[in-house]
């Protein structure tokens, strides 16, 4: 019998630069739990070149002179392009829309989660709705009959709002009624939606697993996926907190993920679950039509996986400071070889390549020069367009 | 000089028969707090002639067997007209829409109160609006973002909804909103609402003030007042627990309110704050239309009110079980002098005059013929004829 060598076959695919359009960077303010550069280190890792910067940091980005401490910070220690969010505050509706052509996009939080932003009161999402521009892209985060009630405002005031993190079965259903009238809306998941329920609490334990929308039921976890023909964008909601915070009597709510969430996506492809398409579509096609991304020549910047390499999750991914994640010791396939990043190597055999300070705003409009003129959209994004029209939102009779 | 005598004016005007369509019988189930004898007793001494009484019984109304276990109660007892509600639940949306014509309405619990029917999930509101008949009814108990939620479902499913208590200024400033938007939506606001604060509670006392919606600010109290050409009806949600039960430490929520509604608004229509008319608007003629009631010959059903006696609230009204309201104390100018009910005196001089079982079911198809066919309404009710069309809800620019 001739003898058979064991022979190795990787297949690499090309991919673009992921976006990644909810992140959450922790500086200022909370540069024990992340920075500008451990992000975009952990960023670069995952395959993801471009984040959008949440607004909850210490100061909360809710004015020009907080937005230009954030976006200073960004420009001397990103090492992957960015964009900042603003805040919606309780009375900065009518001075925050200025910031409109700088901003990543407005972010208003409408449930319980870890800011100092949050708003209770419909009036006060009223008149932000009333001032920021129409074509300028404003995200919340509603959870449950927040959802219902968002819908509402964005259909008084017919203009586009893009959901954070869908979690539930009630949400995404709520998500498909609206996209099924038409209503000009996207939506994100977050990968630990995607891979984790309530049945994992006690393996990540309860104060790891605390995130808000709260890892969800089973059969959330289900809808999520069999609605996946409706969820525009994955976003990784990257919220590091430090070992001892969450391991605390009072942990607070977020989970790391920027490193864990490409893995996890190619793992699905490799299961059957998900095609490479599905991926590019919401990271980087979708989020650049959403978002209002220029579009970056391919040839440039781009990434490359190992669809076959199959690894362990470790307790500890390399760059984010949370020094741990909800993932570990879970066994994936497929993992980021490398990625370029404006025709440079920006990430290889575990190693980041480019500088601080490397990657660029892509709101490059100088602060300051406010105007209500938000750059028009790379492409006009049509969100309907797979979503047959049914006559029962809930397929009842 | 000549000696004048002290001459003694009164004015005493006749409305039509009042329809207070928010009322907790309590049985049965609890009529330690009120029956159907005393709370129609109530009803007439305030110049009450036709009460809905909610489903939160014990047992809830929420199929055939419970709503005929209430409704032959009502017919057994009641001294006024009446009709019964059934209250949506989370496994009942595809059969309870089948008493659609003998019910007062749908009701629906949305947020936190006295009640074991309140419903979470958005989708099991959908699959309700789904199957309540578009021509029936359908009433929420919404608070703050829900009334937006609920607005959301009222546009999409293209159906009406009447809002109970409307209580704060977030929440009336959506129902303009809408208003003007032109959905065919409707809403009720209590009197406890109108004339108490929760500057009031030191007074009343916490327990005893426990309501909901909660007594709210002066400011929200004020936008009620300011938004009265968009409130389509006064209800009492008179809502009767027990003095000890009020005191305890669980004090649950609710107030009495049918002996002293009337006299409350009679009051603000001698201050100038009210008309008689808009009396009659929001107590006769907006819920006759709104609910479908049949048109009632006004000769032979009246109320006759002194509209210049001055009295002091007791501590303790004549007839509820409650034995207490939040009134005690206050100087009113306006009281009920005779109520007239299908030709005869029904109360008069402090006396209710005719017998338990006088009252008449005013959704007279025998229960168990169901059919989806709900008596048409007597009038179209355009809730919109008295909103001017403005460009922004909140008036921002
Ligand atoms: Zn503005
Ligand atoms: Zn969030
Ligand atoms: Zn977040
Ligand atoms: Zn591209
Ligand atoms: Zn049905
Ligand atoms: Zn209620
Ligand atoms: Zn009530
Ligand atoms: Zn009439």
């Amino acid at each position: 019998h001739p003898h058979i060598d064991c022979i190795t076959s990787r297949t690499i695919v090309r991919l673009p630069g992921l976006i990644d359009v909810h992140v959450h960077v922790r500086e200022p303010g909370a540069t024990h739990k992340e920075d500008w550069n451990t992000c975009t280190s952990a960023a670069l890792a995952g395959g993801v070149t471009t984040i959008f910067a949440m607004p909850n940091t210490q100061p909360a980005v809710v004015d020009l002179e907080s937005f230009n401490l954030s976006l200073n910070l960004a420009k001397a220690k990103a090492r992957c392009d960015f964009a900042i969010f603003v805040g919606a505050g309780s009375s900065n509706a009518s001075s925050i829309c200025k910031l409109s052509p700088q901003a990543a996009a407005l972010k208003m939080y409408l449930n319980d989660t870890f800011t100092t932003l949050r708003m209770d009161d419909v009036t006060l999402w009223m008149e932000h709705f009333e001032h920021w521009p129409k074509n300028a892209p404003l995200c919340v985060h509603a959870e449950r009959r927040t959802v219902a009630a968002v819908l509402w405002l964005a259909e008084t005031y017919s203009r586009s709002v893009h959901f954070c993190h869908i979690a539930r079965r009630e949400e995404i259903l709520l998500i498909r009624a609206a996209k099924e009238r038409g209503l000009p809306i996207t939506c994100e998941v977050a990968p630990h939606h995607l891979f984790l329920s309530e049945d994992d609490i006690d393996v990540i334990g309860e104060g790891f697993a605390q995130v808000r929308p709260m890892l969800a039921t089973k059969a959330d976890q289900a809808a999520l996926w069999e609605n996946l023909d409706i969820v525009d964008c994955f976003a990784t909601d990257h919220a590091p907190h430090t070992v001892e915070e969450k391991g605390s009597a009072k942990p607070p709510p977020g989970l790391p993920g920027l490193e864990t969430m490409l893995p996890l996506l190619l793992t699905a492809v490799s299961e059957g679950r998900l095609t490479l398409q599905d991926i590019v579509a919401r990271l980087h096609t979708n989020p650049s039509k959403i978002f209002g991304i220029p579009v970056q020549p391919e040839c440039s910047t781009y990434i490359e996986v190992d669809m076959t390499e199959s690894w362990v999750i470790p307790s500890k991914p390399k760059f984010s400071k949370a020094g741990w994640t909800p993932f570990a010791g879970r066994k994936v396939t497929g993992k980021v070889t490398r990625v370029v990043l404006h025709n440079e190597v920006a990430y290889t055999d575990g190693q980041v390549l480019v500088p601080q300070g490397f990657g660029k705003n892509i709101r490059p409009s100088e602060a300051g020069q406010a105007t209500n003129n938000f750059n028009p959209k790379v492409h006009e994004y049509n969100n309907n367009a797979h979503v047959p029209l049914l006559p029962s939102p809930l397929g009842l009779s």
